[in-house]
């Protein structure tokens, strides 16, 4: 039998955390207020625990992972690192295509891996209640879980229009204890602002922040976690790449390109960065392996942005962070990968693929069903359509490697399975699914309104 | 850290599925023919293929499993055996909870243990086509899964009412490659005559099964499968217990009860047998074991059926066969565990419960939810509403434990995920499941109905 699964014992999930600042050549500009100024870390604080904050600051190679933490994790990791043999033989490839799979979680994705520390940490510093945001749900659910691992009340805000519509990732936050509203909501002022302007206002992303945001805010006794793009979160995902380093050794074999879907940055991050640390320690296995971020064409962030200062939400109520930008104004095609629909990216990831440490592709919406559907025939796994970006890049390289003859080994990130969207590949297989060209002029017309910065 | 999950290598899946036949005290009795007599195989061989007849007539004790479905099985097995050690903490147990998880197959149940091999089997005798029923699409999707394994098209007959109401698992079935047809279809004799009676006709699974089989039998080339209640079904399904006893090994326990879903018995088989051989064969660790099958109140086949010759299905076309049954044309009220909604039960499962190795109880659809829910907020993972009946004995179970403070090493089969039982959750949070009390009339009604025999 060919090995397809390399499995690792409970006792080697990760016991540390590996912080990717810690072997930049530049220290990561930091966060910059309404002033211009660098945001003390004491300015969050009034919605992040001291140590997340820490963590979010810290410059610190190795950061431990509490046994709390682990003894959690270990509901479900280590995650499988699995050989796609099946899918190699269907592509007649030389190439060894390997997938590290984060859909065994609870939630069904990678998110989990941060939301459990996120609540642990928030619990250790006396939180007594969460609040966050989300919109299709993955985030929302894998903190709705966390919550309840560590007895924290967790209040998430769903766009409404999301709240309707993905009826199912809100049953699996009820399941898991976690209390849903539809956002906006008449329980904060930018809520009822927005309901008093439009009674029939559907939300958004970054209204549902703000009513999170300013409930959070406004109780010393309650924070506010996120999902994606803060270094902490990014911190936390290396559990990812720490894990498949492991499942490589044991089989001997080593990445020569990986591959993952990336939004707002934090499973490629995750699996990305505690390869990039061989790189950095001269590891001669990774002195030509390629880190590639893969986004879709419709939200071209790495690929056509710019590199500048902006906010991480979409009304500018942030602090302003060096990344990859389209613009905060910037409205993302309705695509049905909803995790990638970010008009930034990490500003971790942002530098790194600025300094070509990282690189990054786009594919279209159509080609990445395409993908996935072949994945699906061919390992049995429904990928999430955010996951699909990362199976077309890996089909793609390993296409090439059949026309050049090279068995490279392909590694990509699995972030999570499909089972809350199938509607998105039923409109695959009737054909209504649609490709968006690079909207340059949308972009054009976003990156007029970046705020100004000194 | 205390080890929450007992994996096992890809090599320790097991080589040979356990065929309990060999070691039961009385031979089974045969399925019979509308003259009386013993159906013989070969009149099955219209619809079956040979391979698939001599597993379901063998009295053999351990029939190999060949190297090709192993390959296939390492997609997710072996399964975790789990340890529920934040749900014994919650009840406040001295027992041990452990549960066998099936649901981290791609099709998210046990199912495709058996839609595997039958996939294998019909390929090896040169079937160029398979059909099925579903109802739910449990069953359906896993043989569109194996189908696609092994190349082979699948062709699965839908339930109309569930084919509007459940479009998620059709979808599932058609990323897998599978054809779905509402039925009834104008395809076949059966389905032509349902719509001419009735034009809306909404279909049943009694009439699924009519346009599957005739579709099979009337096209030497292709082949019907059964995903629960003979004999060949609940032989692949042995996979379920040989393993859990292996890790049960690793760890130096043994299970002194074990509770598994019940409603056609493959499931449950699946993770019973094995242990049963262990009594066999004087194990001494097994002379005191239970293994307790779980039905709804709504359905008690076992509990409140009588063991007397039955058609295996709604319409009288089967052979009939002796088993626990509450009547072929009894009508289970419409719960929401769809695949514990059958009139009758496994022969074999049936005639073991007869000769008292093993045991029954039937709990309320309200109470499995609330086990449900307290199993995932405790351990994460979203169970099927199937899997819920064993959660809900496993936890009394645990309860009486904490009563007489007895340690108890208590096993319960996790079938399945609830993922695309959302809508079910919906309906216990929102106060709108029912309890049914045992139908005693419905039943004493259908009971009249009963084949006359001899």
């Amino acid at each position: 039998m060919t090995p397809l699964r390399i499995n690792l014992e409970q006792e080697e999930i990760p016991t540390h955390w590996y912080n990717v600042v810690a072997d930049m050549t530049n220290p990561p500009p930091p966060p910059l207020g309404p002033d211009g100024n660098p945001v003390p870390p004491e300015a969050m604080g009034a919605i992040f625990p001291d140590p997340i904050l820490e963590q979010e600051m810290s410059a610190q190679r190795w950061i431990p992972i509490p046994e709390e933490v682990r003894q959690i994790y270990a509901q479900w990791r280590p995650a499988p690192l699995c050989r796609a043999l099946r899918l190699e033989q269907a592509l007649g490839t030389p190439a060894k295509i390997f997938f590290k799979y984060e859909g065994v979680s609870p939630a069904g994705s990678h998110k989990p891996n941060s939301a459990v520390p996120q609540a642990y940490f928030n619990k250790l510093a006396g939180t007594k209640k969460l609040t966050t945001e989300t919109g299709a749900g993955q985030w929302g659910s894998s903190i709705a879980y966390a919550g309840q691992m560590f007895g924290l009340p967790v209040r998430v805000y769903m766009v409404k229009v999301s709240y309707g519509q993905k009826p199912f990732r809100r049953s699996m936050m009820q399941t898991w204890g976690a209390e849903v509203f539809a956002s906006p909501t008449d329980m904060t002022n930018a809520g009822r602002a927005a309901l008093a302007a439009d009674p029939n206002c559907q939300g958004s992303l970054g209204l549902a922040i703000s009513e999170a945001v300013e409930e959070a805010a406004g109780d010393p006794n309650t924070c506010y976690t996120l999902g994606s793009v803060l270094n902490h979160v990014l911190l936390h995902q290396t559990v990812i790449g720490l894990e498949a380093k492991k499942q490589f050794d044991k089989i001997g074999l080593y990445p020569d390109v990986i591959f993952g879907p990336c939004g707002g940055g934090s499973s490629f991050g995750g699996i990305a960065f505690p390869f990039l640390a061989d790189k950095a320690a001269g590891d001669k296995r990774a002195a030509n392996l390629r880190c590639v971020a893969v986004e879709p064409t419709s939200c071209p962030t790495l690929t056509k942005g710019a590199y500048t200062y902006d906010y991480g939400d979409a009304s500018g109520y942030t602090p302003i962070m060096k990344m990859y930008t389209l613009g905060h104004d910037f409205m993302p095609p309705g695509i049905h990968a909803g995790g990638l629909r970010y008009h930034g990216d990490s500003p971790l990831v942002s530098q790194l693929f600025h300094e070509k440490l990282l690189e990054a592709v786009a594919v279209p919406q159509v080609a990445t069903f395409d993908a996935g559907v072949q994945f699906a025939r061919a390992e049995g796994i429904i990928p999430a359509p955010e996951s699909c970006h990362a199976i077309r890049a890996a089909i793609d390289e390993a296409l090439r490697c059949k026309a050049t003859g090279e068995a490279k080994t392909i590694l990509f990130c699995l972030t999570g399975h499909g089972h809350f969207d199938m509607a998105s590949y039923d409109r695959y297989f009737s054909g209504q699914l649609e490709d968006y060209d690079y909207p340059s002029e949308a972009i054009v017309e976003s990156l007029k309104h970046l705020p100004k910065v000194g």
